[in-house]
C-alpha cells in the first residue's frame, strides 16, 4: 500500500492543531491563566432566534411524516439555491451554476480532482494553508505571491500559473483587492488561460464601496472563475457547517470540455450534500428579516475589530486590515512570529495566529481575530495596552 | 487548465442521475402515473421523535448564549466518537481511532488522497459505484471481482490488489459475508499487503448471527482494514448526514509512515467536522432509547423487505439478498438489465435500479430497495404479482 509522497512534504499538524496543542501545553503549566482567544477565527455569539429556530423546527419536523425527507437535490435545495442567486448575486449567476457546500474548505478539497496533478497553482503569501497543502496533496507546483506592506497586500505581479488561489477579504490580513485589482486580474487570468479560485469566506463584512463581494461582479470573470462562498462568518455557521461552490458553465478545460460538467459529476459522485437542517437554517438567512439580524451579528464582529485596532495601533504597532475583515494583521518588526506569538500568550494569556504559519512573506506578524464576546476582547485590549504600553 | 484526463474514462453521469433522467421523462410522457420508487435506497419513514427533537433542541439553543457553539472538536465531537466506540463496537477500537464524517459517500472520496496514483484497487461486481468512479477519478486501475449466484456472492479469488473495497452486507445484492470468509480475506490482506476498505453502512439490518457487523470482530482486522460507517440507513440520517470513518492507530504504508497520522492530517486539512446539529442526533440515536426507536425502524424496513422478496419469490424470479439488508437482488435471465428497468417502469409504474450500473456482473438482474411507506411497498407487491402473475 503505497503512501501518496506528497505527504512528506506537509508539516506534522494542521496549522491550528500546531498552535492548539502549544496552548494546551501553556494551559496544563498556568491552570489559573484567563486565555482569550484571538486565535482560530471562530464565531462566538448566538444565531438569530429566527435562524437558529427555522432550523430547530426543520429538525423537529424531520419526526413527522409530512416533514420527513430524505436526500436532497443533488446540487442542493432549490430554493436555497435560487436564495442565494437573487439575495446574494442579484441573478448575476444561475442558480444552475450554485452547487451547495458544508462549507469552503472541503469544496476546495474536493475542487482537486478536476484537475490534472502537477500543476502550477499561484496562491497569495500569506495565505489560508488549505488551498496551499491541499496543492501539495496532488502534487502541483506552488507560486507564492508575496502580499506585504511594500506593496499594500495584492501581489506586484501574477506570474504564468495554471491556476490562481485568491481570497477576498483576505484571510489572514484583513486586507481587501479593490475592483480594479480584480478587473486587471481576470483580464490576465483570461489572457493567460489561469482558472481564478475566489474565495469570498469573508465578503458579508466589506464596508467599503469600491470592494467587490463577488467576482462576478468584474465582466468576464464567468469565463475564468470559481467562486467559493461560505455561511461560517457569514451567519456564525462554522458548526453548522453550509456553503457554496458556483461553477459557470462558461468554465472550460483546455482541451474544450466542460469543466462544469465535471464538476457536477465529481459533487454527485463524492458528496451528497450539506445537511438539509444546515440548509433550512442558511434558507432562513437569506431572508429578509434573516439578513438584517446577521447583519447585527457583523457589525457586533466589526466593532470588536475597531476595538482592537484602537488598542493596537495605540501601542505604536502597525495594524494592517480590519476594514473589510474582523482580522488585524500586525507587524512585530523585531521578532519572529512564533517569538511573538509565545510572548503574548506568556505574557498577556491572549492566543494569536503567528503569521509565519500562513506562509513565509508572514514571518513577524501575528493575525489577530476579532471574534469574541465584546467584555472579552475589551479585556484583550487592555491587557495589550498594558503589556505594551501606549506611545 | 489541464483536464483529470482519467474523467474521459467515466460515465456521462452518475447512476442515479441516470435513472432519474430516465424516469422523469416517463413522468413527462405520463404525468397521471403513480409511481413508486423501489430504486435508490433513500429511507421514508419519520425520525423518532426522540431523535428529531435531540436535533430540534440542539438547534434552537444555537440561538442562546449557553448553547451556542462555533468550530467542533477535529476529529468530532468526543462524546459521540465515545458512544460509538461504547455502543457499536463494545470497545473492541478506541474512540481516537474513529472520525466523524458527513457520510461514507464522502468519507470514501477523502480517503483517495492517502494513496499513491496508480494503485491496483479490487471491488465487489457488482458494488456500490462510488470507490469504483472515485478510484478511476485518481488513475487507480480497478480489479472486478464477479459475485454471482454462481458463488454465492463472494469473490472466488482475490487476486493481489493495493487496496480492497468491500462492502457487507452488500449493496447492491442484499447478501452479508460470514465470519468465515471474513477470516479468510483478513488474513489474505495480511499475506498479500492489502488495505481493505470495509463498508458498513448496511450493518444493521443484520439478523444472522454468523455476520459479522464490523470487521473488526475478526481477530487482526486492525492491522489491515479501514471501516466506513453511517448513520444514514441505520438511523434514517440520508438527509441530515452523519457517518463515521475507523482508522486504525496499527495500519502503515509500505514504506512503515503510519497512514493514520496521514489521515488525520488530511481529515483536519480537507474537512471541517459533520453538522454539530447531525452530531447530538447521532449522539441521540446511541443512548439505550434511541437505539430501541432506531431498531423500530430497522424492523419496518426489513419487513418491507419481506413483503417484496414474498412477491417477487412467488412470480418464479430467483430473489437473493433481502435476510440482512433491505434490497432484493432478482435475475431476469431472458433481459438486460435496462430493459428489465423499462419493462416494469413502463407497465407497473416501479422504479427499480438495473443491476448492469453497479457493475458488468449486475447484467440481468435489477435491484429492488425495500425502504418506503408499507402502504405503498404492499402496493408495489400487488402490482408484481399482476405484472408477472404467480407461478
Amino acid at each position: 500500500m503505497k503512501r501518496n509522497p506528497h505527504f512528506s512534504q506537509l508539516s506534522k499538524n494542521y496549522l491550528f492543531q500546531n498552535i492548539w496543542e502549544r496552548v494546551q501545553d501553556f494551559l496544563q503549566k498556568n491552570p489559573q491563566a484567563q486565555l482569550i482567544n484571538l486565535g482560530v477565527g471562530d464565531t462566538t455569539e448566538p444565531l438569530p432566534e429566527l435562524i437558529a429556530g427555522a432550523m430547530g423546527r426543520y429538525a423537529d419536523a424531520l419526526g413527522t411524516p409530512a416533514g420527513y425527507r430524505g436526500y436532497g437535490e443533488g446540487q442542493g435545495r432549490g430554493e436555497l439555491r435560487n436564495a442565494i442567486a437573487t439575495r446574494l448575486y442579484h441573478n448575476r449567476i444561475d442558480s444552475d451554476e450554485i452547487f451547495i457546500s458544508d462549507g469552503a474548505k472541503s469544496a476546495i478539497g474536493r475542487l482537486q480532482v478536476l484537475f490534472q496533478p502537477g500543476l502550477t497553482v499561484a496562491v497569495q503569501d500569506p495565505t489560508y494553508p488549505v488551498p496551499v497543502e491541499s496543492s501539495i496533496m496532488n502534487g502541483h507546483r506552488l507560486i507564492f505571491l508575496p502580499c506585504t506592506p511594500e506593496n499594500d497586500f495584492w501581489p506586484t505581479e501574477f506570474p504564468q500559473a495554471d491556476l490562481i488561489y485568491i481570497c477576498s477579504p483576505h484571510n489572514p490580513t484583513g486586507t481587501a483587492a479593490t475592483k480594479k485589482q480584480l478587473k486587471k486580474l481576470v483580464d490576465l487570468a483570461k489572457r493567460q488561460k489561469s482558472l481564478l479560485i475566489f474565495d469570498t469566506a469573508y465578503a458579508s463584512y466589506i464596508q467599503e464601496s469600491d470592494i467587490p463581494r463577488s467576482i462576478y461582479e468584474i465582466e468576464g470573470a464567468d469565463e475564468v472563475a470559481i467562486e467559493l462562498g461560505s455561511f461560517s462568518k457569514f451567519a456564525g455557521f462554522t458548526g453548522v457547517r453550509l456553503g457554496w461552490t458556483i461553477v459557470p458553465k462558461k468554465l472550460t478545460f483546455s482541451d474544450g470540455a466542460s469543466l462544469y460538467d465535471d464538476y457536477r459529476r465529481a459533487n454527485a459522485t463524492l458528496f451528497n450534500g450539506a445537511s438539509n437542517i444546515s440548509e433550512a437554517g442558511g434558507l432562513a438567512c437569506l431572508s429578509e428579516e434573516g439578513l438584517e439580524a446577521t447583519q447585527l451579528l457583523l457589525d457586533y464582529y466589526m466593532a470588536n475589530t475597531a476595538i482592537l485596532f484602537d488598542a493596537l495601533t495605540a501601542t505604536g504597532h502597525s495594524v494592517y486590515g480590519g476594514v473589510n475583515a474582523p482580522y488585524l494583521w500586525v507587524h512585530f518588526p523585531e521578532q519572529d512570529s512564533w517569538s511573538a506569538f509565545d510572548e503574548l500568550l506568556q505574557k498577556t494569556h491572549l492566543m494569536t495566529t503567528p503569521g509565519v504559519g500562513f506562509g513565509p512573506a508572514g514571518e513577524g506578524f501575528l493575525r489577530f481575530s476579532a471574534y469574541g464576546h465584546q467584555t472579552q476582547i475589551s479585556e484583550a485590549a487592555q491587557r495589550l495596552t498594558e503589556h505594551f504600553g501606549n506611545k
